[in-house]
């Protein structure tokens, strides 16, 4: 009464069903299993290995620029989450409550963390005291929850992993700096880690966070042409500092309230790799982040020697890229599948007849390209390819993602566009929330951001026709 | 109206207080602060760079015995809680419940994980078909919450953060090995890293993880006496495969239950340094988790030549050790006392006549022991030092505990000891839970472990009188 073995299986086609692509490849890759609690996921071996790169990535960036780790609880007491009026009306409806401690009901309820703004500001207040103590630049690692409606893995789960900066500074000036360092630190980590190209803008109004003046966002473009947020970053001002009272004795032995920031990505991010570079396959990892770099797939592993070199350039290429020789029993074919379906970057073939003339196959994932090279060559021709890949895929990304960018000057052609050509949709817009929301509720595009670098593509809003302030990047986003 | 500024305070000294003199130190040298959730720790970034420390080194020694890291939800639904007996037992009264999602009440109530057995068991279910997918290694970094009524940082608090071992192996004797494995390689970081000499041992029925078939431990003495338990393995048996289903197709394609095992270690671990190595200065760090091992402290900065030297002697050290000059406008004995708070295992002093002579002062923060230094040696005396003084610290901390191990073979011996002599006592034990619990009733000590070391003491049990089975470490613990 044996269990059936697993076996590859196929998988959607993107055209068919992106959502079900999307769905199997996560699955099927390995990367998150689903368990019985609603909305949220089991991180997988692969996938985890791929957010401890990110992590590793992210993390000494954020030292690079000074900050510090810290870990503050996962409990917010509902009453100091409701400090900040803006806040509070962003967050509450969206917590997860704990009501009882044992077999103890709770005086007061405690929410479990959605963000941590009212704790770092609360401890904030306890050990900022003059100008010395300033800036404080903090940053935790941790998972937060958020009590969605509908999840999907990556993208909106009701937990999810994240890192969130907290930053307090003795002027605006410094605020305004930290916040767009930050955004700028995301952006060169999406492009050169994850290979991903992003639109640096600004919020408006209607889609900056809670409690914030401004918040700066990174957009970056899927594959079957939605938006995707990839990356935040908020100035607050003063306004946090006010609530919770967070002041400090200036050089002139004056109080003032600080200036506070914070920045956040999340596992999301695993989900906009998935979507830029999978294909019918399945996923395609950028070198930077692959927990497998090189597969050593032997052919005909029986036969005498094959394994042995096998091993032999395992130990010559690891230390150059992360290696390992598949030498499980199934077949060759087998195994090209399942290395292609876990998006592992490059695949170095050996098998008798190569070992015979001292080469090997290597297969590009990204394009499936098949080079024969010479054994004595690969100590410098696999550290170049993963460059090369690795520059490639962002060319690509950075191709698709122009190549999905249109303008629209009236409201039809932005209609049309959105019905016939999923992507971004450049416009005019005056800066007024009720266009805003004509757009979304006709549409069902939002406004992704305003971007820094802005274009003068005409002088009225693409909804109203009233003088136009800002172009705007648009799209259907997840 | 300026705020006061921070001062280094005096701390109470051991002495006097130890509970007191600990609560200082983990305020004082910046570890943690408190917030407005109750029994829950901010962890500062000095503390949380600790366990950075600690997280690197144990998580290297996991994955180069093959295992993997993953995240699990950290909700748990009651009724997967409920599914293993003795487990739910143990754990139910003290989870927190989650009861409300935003304005929803759940129609079944999740707890907060206090441990993720219940988690872990559900998805090798799910995965786990043939012996082929065995033994399945995963670890996971998190933080649990357990809702105790007495907490103190590090020690006890409602949350905190650790990595749970979780693997499923096809045989009884892998799951063993494996249990031992672990608890061999906590022992030997305990040993390495942290500089704390332990007692590996079983625990008794009594005081065995609820739902472990066995559960080993490493035991440790604190300054003070009392024991702490420092990390614990569990062999799981089939008791957790057979309440959650989880078999495989073995070789002869025969459905078998798998064999589980689980271990632990938590932020408790920078608890035992702090009450291992401390003293009345403050914390003293082990060279090995210490975020900064060689302060410089420049003597007359404002005269000419010695702020560079101190950059310079910085630059040439950064290759050795985590180095910083500390050039804020203090007094050079301010700085001390707050380096020594902190533990900073060495410190170097430079001043104008040091560079005259070309040499420094080297101050060791475990001893205060104080050396001329020609710069020129800098380059080999520094690291040397450094493990000089990780070697020192693991030695002063086991002579301590061995001066502090005593053999009891009456009860009235017992007695004498817990009253007038904090520290293990060794006894003989007839196995009887019943001797366990009048021990404990009559002198507050626990059986801390039955060690692996077994000594013939004597052939009575110390409380009972009845023939003895085992050797066991007694002792009142944390």
């Amino acid at each position: 009464m044996a269990k059936k073995e697993k076996m590859v299986q196929e998988i959607t086609s993107m055209q068919d069903d992106f959502a079900q692509w999307y769905t199997d490849v996560v699955k099927k890759s390995e990367l998150i299993d689903y368990s019985s609690v609603r909305g949220c996921m089991i991180i997988r071996p692969y996938g985890y290995a791929i957010w401890e790169n990110i992590q590793k990535e992210l993390d000494s960036r954020f030292k690079a620029t000074g900050h510090e780790n810290v870990y503050m609880p996962m409990f917010i007491p509902e009453g100091l989450l409701q400090k900040e009026k803006d806040h509070v009306e962003g967050f509450a409806p969206e917590v997860a409550w704990v009501t009882h401690g044992g077999e103890e009901k709770l005086t007061e309820r405690l929410c479990v963390r959605p963000t941590s703004e009212t704790l770092f500001c609360e401890h904030y207040g306890n050990i900022i005291q003059s100008y010395r103590d300033l800036p404080k630049l903090y940053n935790q690692w941790c998972s937060v929850v958020r009590w969605e409606k509908t999840t999907r893995p990556f993208l909106r789960t009701l937990e999810f992993l994240w890192q969130e900066g907290h930053t307090a500074h003795a002027t605006a000036e410094e605020a305004e700096e930290e916040t767009l360092r930050m955004l700028n630190v995301y952006a060169e980590f999406c492009e050169n880690v994850l290979a991903i190209p992003v639109i640096k803008g600004q919020k408006t109004e209607k889609e900056k966070f809670a409690g914030a003046m401004a918040t700066y966002t990174i957009e970056s473009l899927m594959h079957d042409g939605k938006a995707l947020q990839s990356g935040t970053s908020h100035n607050f001002g003063d306004g946090f500092a006010k609530a919770f009272d967070i002041q400090f004795t200036d050089k002139d032995n004056e109080l003032q309230y600080v200036h506070q920031t914070s920045w956040g990505v999340t596992t999301r991010l695993i989900g906009a790799v998935i979507m830029v570079h999978g294909d019918d396959n399945g996923l395609v990892l950028p070198p930077a982040i692959a927990p497998l770099q090189l597969v050593i797939v032997p052919i005909a592993q029986h036969k005498e020697g094959v394994l042995d070199t096998a091993y032999k350039l395992k130990g010559q290429l690891s230390q150059w890229v992360r290696v390992k020789v598949d030498d499980s029993d199934k077949m060759p074919g087998w195994k090209f599948s399942e290395h292609e379906m876990k998006g592992v970057p490059l695949r170095l073939e050996i098998g008798p007849r190569d070992i015979e003339k001292q080469q090997v196959v290597l297969v590009r994932r990204d394009t499936g390209e098949k080079l024969f090279v010479p054994m004595e060559e690969l100590n410098t021709k696999i550290p170049q390819m993963m460059k090369q890949i690795q520059k490639d895929l962002l060319e690509k990304a950075r191709q698709h993602r122009d190549g999905h960018t249109y303008i629209a000057n009236t409201l039809e052609e932005f209609e049309q566009i959105v019905e016939e050509k999923p992507g971004f949709i450049k416009a005019m817009w005056c800066g007024d929330v009720a266009c805003e929301d004509f757009i979304k509720e006709k549409t069902g595009a939002t406004a992704r951001c305003i971007p820094f670098e802005q274009e003068e593509l005409g002088s009225t809003c693409v909804c109203c026709g009233k003088p136009s302030k800002h172009m705007v990047y648009w799209g259907k986003a997840y």
